[in-house]
């Protein structure tokens, strides 16, 4: 079975973020007043083949953890949905 | 009325993704050859104030184009979900 991942990596709690940062600083002067809280993360997408759902996200969890993100100062959200295999 | 927004920026098809390329390229080598097809792009995550869904969505297409992403090359994905109000 073949599985379509969104990994979304995100810098935890109280590590600094100086994109988002950035973008929240600029947005008043640019006319947007209403945003709060900006936080600038990594979205990566992918396919992976597994017997199963639990497989696969057994699987993208030990890749996040190896090598996608810096687990000391970046969390991952793993989103998965089977594909329609090809006939 | 707050809403919790989720924008993706990935990359339009045809530019290319020296970050997906090299993730990809080094999996094999590194045990994970059952993964295919890795972009990168961005996740940026904030909050706003809108007097209704289809005021934040729009309000959050007009800051993509405007600010968050480069329209000749990336394309935004937006997800939006209403805050329980504070009380």
């Amino acid at each position: 079975m073949q599985f379509s991942v969104l990994v979304e990596v995100t810098l935890r709690p109280g590590v600094a973020d100086p994109q988002g940062a950035t973008i929240e600083r600029s947005l008043p002067a640019l006319g947007f007043t209403e945003v709060r809280g900006v936080t600038v993360g990594k979205a990566i997408r992918f396919t992976i083949e597994a017997a199963g759902e639990d497989a696969a996200r057994a699987r993208v969890a030990e890749l996040c953890e190896r090598f996608l993100t810096n687990p000391v100062i970046e969390d991952a959200r793993i989103e998965l949905h089977e594909v329609a295999a090809a006939r």
